[in-house]
């Protein structure tokens, strides 16, 4: 088991990845939220097999919980809707958890937004633990606090920052985890190395293949140093004033894109993929010192993971960089991007033309 | 214009007090917070006057808002749900409010809870403005942050402490408040009294007639000292991690009551009255100083009021002590009770036997 810490004052938490953590997670409880005499509320993805869950409430409750309860939380990005969050209300108020118990959310970054939000707002606010079950939630969505919902008019247009008081990532959730999937969430890992550890990206570059076995240590090396990214990025700037935008690395064009071609037409890590190669040749384009070899090799990287470096865009540029200017980190209207100056440094808050933004695009798209 | 400040470090705002404030709403707003080039969402309780939200909107189109849009809340508790939450949800995002823009709450304590989660929640908080309309707002709802809705399971069990940027309240309002709203809202200035300001309950009690006249200079000092006195608590335990629990006196009593009687049927602050009288009979029975003196001179004190000291319990007292224990402040279901100790002193934090309170209600019972 590999621990992380996340530094954040009174709301500093650990994460802790390795196999079997799903039959410990009672001993990984903080010395704050014990099991013993309190109610914990397990809210799982209904593709995580019942299995994993059932031994999340074992340990709880061989461990003195006074009760536990389940809730199932439908899979696919259609939960974090307002229906389903209020389902979860519901359920916390039928185990009739109180202030000082706990919700724990088991799944990916569905799971993760959607738990966490309702634990940010039932009652105001109680613990909640994140038990990522994807690659992309390990390493990115379930560090960091950030919880919400979808709208209609948007993604993610609700939410709190609202911290876990653990992250307990059981590396065996992996091993069922579909390949699609397992390689989306390489997409983080790629892209915590490239804004901040060439080292990391080296070692990724050395051994692509060992990324995909669920089971090795390369893998969970991996993601335990963009675990540390992460937490090092949130901990400086936890409510995004202006460094954590830096995570954003890949997001501004990759979330237009996943919005243009329809969520579940692409995946996030593929989306983000290509949304890197976009951004890698506006920040060329700009001059923040990006190179041809940087985005050789970054390519490179990319296609060896198995993930795409190029996409079909059928109505051309222009709708994309129409969403950008939705995206909810835009103030009145301009886009400002998070833009690598190398491999492994990176800088938010470029002011971005629509026409070199254009241009890129034109460049990732699929003839 | 009366303005209290309530300091909470880089969160502190001001409330205004006065006549005719809606038409001066943009001077109002904190200089972070200016109107020009900013958009707003006024959000208006359907009791509220079409012409009070006019005048705001007026008054932030004039000082150069980019757009002001209005949604209307309706009427009444209910509203305090997560259809109406929702609808403000999409209402901002109709609006296209992003993190700089404003949403306002036009109304009494529904339409400050609700439109304050909202704002609290959209984008993961954006800034705004509470307007009340009721002395029940003014004094107590609007000040301190506290947000949200309630569920099937109970009143207030999701929410958010989200401050407001400025309380802009304009006593013109009041004129039209039905005259038992008014009566209901006084409840909290007692409460105020009796808690913390042995002074201002002697000038309460000295021209009770006067603070039932919209238009009294007397209603206006008196609900300027109760904001004061609120202000005063929340901004030392602005997260209720002790302290600020003092605010529940005659809150304990009086949450059950109007969860047991049902809502509608006895108005918040007639259930708070009610609920001060049978908790002054429980610290009597506990021996914190509080007199039969203390509790026939708050007795006729709300009877000049015209608020009610006994309500019938059909039921008896039972199924009001079992919703003590549902209050989302119990803890492990052991009640603790905000005490008065004299008139002018009053802590949070006692225990209080069943048998107690049992005692205490028989007395506040009509026969």
């Amino acid at each position: 088991m590999t621990t992380i810490r996340v530094p954040l004052g009174e709301r500093s938490y650990a994460v802790h990845l390795g196999a079997g953590l799903r039959r410990r997670v009672a001993e990984l409880l903080p010395a704050s939220h014990t099991a013993r005499g309190r109610r914990f509320l397990l809210a799982a993805d209904t593709a995580v097999p019942e299995s994993f869950s059932s031994a999340v409430a074992k340990s709880l409750s061989e461990a003195g919980a006074r009760a536990v309860d389940a809730v199932q939380v439908p899979s696919g990005e259609a939960s974090k809707c307002v229906a389903v969050l209020a389902a979860l209300w519901d359920a916390a108020a039928a185990a009739r958890l109180d202030r000082g118990d706990v919700m724990v959310a088991i799944g990916g970054g569905v799971a993760g937004d959607v738990v966490g939000f309702a634990a940010a707002t039932y009652m105001r606010g109680i613990a909640f633990v994140q038990m990522p079950t994807t690659v992309l939630a390990m390493v990115d969505s379930s560090v960091g606090g950030k919880t919400g919902i979808n709208l209609d008019a948007g993604k993610n247009l609700v939410g709190a920052v609202h911290q876990p008081i653990a992250v307990i990532a059981d590396t065996d959730a992996l091993a069922t985890l579909p390949i699609g999937e397992h390689r989306s969430g390489l997409a983080e890992v790629v892209k915590a190395a490239v804004l901040a550890d060439a080292e990391l990206f080296a070692r990724l570059a050395a051994e692509p293949a060992a990324l995909l076995d669920a089971r090795s240590a390369a893998l969970a090396t991996a993601m335990a140093r963009a675990i540390g990214i992460k937490a090092d990025v949130v901990s400086r700037d936890e409510h995004e004033r202006g460094e954590r935008a830096v995570l954003n690395l890949g997001h501004t064009i990759g979330h237009a894109l996943e919005a243009e071609l329809g969520y579940g037409t692409i995946r996030h890590g593929e989306a983000v993929a290509v949304g890197m190669i976009a951004e890698g040749h506006i920040a060329t384009a700009l001059g923040t010192g990006w190179t041809a070899e940087d985005q050789r090799a970054l390519e490179a990287l990319l296609r060896a993971i198995g993930l795409p470096i190029a996409v079909a865009l059928p109505e051309g540029p222009d709708p994309v960089i129409a969403r950008t200017a939705l995206d909810k980190k835009a103030r009145g209207g301009e886009v400002r991007y998070a833009l690598p100056h190398r491999i492994g440094h990176a800088t938010p808050g470029h002011p971005v033309p629509a026409e070199a933004a254009r241009a890129a695009l034109r460049r990732v798209a699929l003839p």
